[in-house]
């Protein structure tokens, strides 16, 4: 595998949080850092100068949805991803399998492979663990994930085992079927919220020596606590020389814990996703900005935060935009958000570089507890 | 009344054409113009410094629908519309009388007054000249318009002769009316396609002596030959000194004759409408980006424009963008028809400053109804 180097450039002495530098053949990502969400290549509504501006520096898309629209092989006839979306920097794309267990209709799985029908068109279609490495290589991120299975929150231990052997099974084949020396791919922890096959899993997978490893089927619907004490039990289980990537996660306090305990990467769709939905987060706290309130509010959303939502324009504007049900609305607060996330895992990387995060996330709890928060 | 200037830096010697330079308050309009319309404080899509970089250098707002939401007392709490949307050049209102005829409900027009109700609630309004211009005075805007009757293609004779006269009337009031003297009041033509109403409209209302005349009721369903003809009816009536709008209008063709009459500004939702339905104005013709055709073009939008849509995706991108239902897709195009606009206004004013408008008309049209012509 050629292009890549992860450094672990500091470990706080307070916590597991670590900081680190994951160079790719797209340049750097900053570790802990943070992945806009970008699923039909596109971070909905934002161009990739707005993103660079707003601190992203690596995107996720998701391959799933760009297989079943354009096709990857439009994708490829561009020379991948970062020429058909015009981002130069890292991309990630995750295997499609997440996408197939939660929004692909009439499923069926065995060890060969998932068959399932495009929640598009009805097609019938099959993933393989050798198909989503041919699709992901046609895509061409830098980072690519292997198949697993993510089984929902609040299924049995016995099916839990069960998924935790399967994606084992296709992470070997995902590894042998990979052609491609330019892309880093990671293996999945599956396990549910069960410690010990959580840490059965990162083991089996370890064996496999794969470039990094990503933390799967969190954040599907059990409690905060529960995401985090799984994290206290597979975090130490994963090699201390490879980036680790919590996918699909998430609030900026499931951000926070996560750094906390030694996550080095994220993605998630609630900043763009809320930012749509005129919500924002803010350095006190979450801002609805629909909220009457703000009609005659002309401070900044956020006066901590130098976007452009922030710095060129009132509570009151926004507000108007998202009433008129104008399309600027859900642009601002989408940079808006991307920027705050961006600055969140900025600082957090900061307190690291300090060995102060165990205070700072004190500082960021009570901020965020606290009596200006509003919604 | 202060800070505005318009010189006539050249007259075309083959056309009616000519190159001016409008001060006002906020910056220069250089002249033919193309103000993006921002009906609701903002151009749909798109933040100003986007609109910058395509070219744009005077918005348009609409006084009706902002008096409705947010309430132009919102707009005056943060010093008017230059603040509230981020935008520090000029600005134009309209009176609000063409929304009230064409939008509103359950109308009564007589002299003294419009009574309507509201299209979003149903709420009973008053609209007269002294609340036009007093609505536009909190907006802010460097041009506003007097309250004018639009009556709709087909009208008789009379009616349209009777909406002249009340037009002149209220132009008086409009003029008596203002107290800001920061702000260029326009006077409008009517007398839809009949050619001695024209006159007569104008006449009468040079007699009120405003910095600028705009010409309206035109591409109100009209064939294009009777606005030409209107417009060579009209436009010798207005003073040489002043500058000359023609409202809501239009089509690139449209444009370029309307310039070789010698008209000087002009504003139209085309760019932005058309934009957001996926149809490009191109240096060739109309691009239809959603066309199975573009599934695989791998070339730009417009290899002669150098705006981010055609500099940086391809049009299998961009045609990807819209069948996903992508905001980014909108965003573009609206993008690219506005620098495609201000592109053409601009090339139309180097023409004349060169006395070569007749010969370079032929080569537009020629070139918009060419073999590469597509959608």
């Amino acid at each position: 595998m050629t292009g890549f180097a992860f450094d672990c450039l500091a470990t706080d002495s307070t916590t597991s949080g670590r900081a680190g530098l994951w160079q790719t053949p797209h340049g750097p990502l900053e570790t802990p850092g943070f992945m806009p969400v970008g699923t039909l290549a596109t971070v909905k509504g934002l161009l990739p100068e707005q993103l660079r501006a707003a601190g992203a520096q690596m995107l996720l898309a998701n391959t799933y949805h760009l297989a079943l629209r354009p096709g990857e092989k439009i994708v490829e006839e561009h020379g991948g991803l970062h020429r058909f979306m015009n981002w130069d920097g890292p991309i990630l794309t995750d295997s499609g399998g997440f996408q197939v267990f939660s929004l692909a209709a009439r499923r069926s799985v065995d060890d060969q492979q998932i068959v399932f029908r495009s929640h598009i068109d009805g097609t019938e279609l099959q993933l393989s663990p050798e198909r989503a490495v041919e699709i992901q290589e046609s895509l061409g991120a830098d980072c690519i994930m292997c198949l697993d299975e993510c089984p929902p929150a609040g299924e049995s231990r016995e099916q839990i085992l069960a998924a935790v052997n399967r994606t084992t099974l296709w992470a070997a084949r995902c590894r042998d079927a990979q052609k491609r020396d330019d892309q880093a791919l990671f293996g999945i922890v599956q396990g549910g919220v069960h410690p010990d096959l959580r840490q059965k899993s990162a083991e089996d997978l370890l064996k496999l020596d794969f470039p990094g490893y990503a933390v799967g089927g969190l954040s599907v619907g059990e409690p905060p606590a529960a995401m985090y004490s799984t994290l206290d039990a597979t975090v130490p289980v994963l090699p201390v020389k490879r980036p680790r990537y919590l996918m699909g996660v998430g609030r900026p306090e499931d951000i926070l814990e996560a750094v906390c305990r030694g996550i080095d990467m994220f993605d998630c769709v609630m900043p763009t996703r809320n930012g749509r939905n005129a919500m924002a987060f803010t350095s006190n706290g979450p801002v609805r900005i629909r909220n009457a309130r703000y009609r005659h509010d002309q401070s900044s959303l956020d006066p901590e935060c130098s976007c452009p939502a922030c710095t060129n324009y009132t509570r009151s504007y926004l507000r108007h935009l998202f009433v008129a049900g104008e399309m600027l609305g859900p642009i601002l607060l989408s940079l808006h958000n991307i920027t705050y996330y961006e600055q969140l895992v900025r600082d957090l990387r900061a307190a690291i570089l300090d060995s102060r995060l165990a205070d700072y996330r004190l500082e960021l709890l009570a901020r965020w507890a606290g009596p200006t928060s509003t919604s």
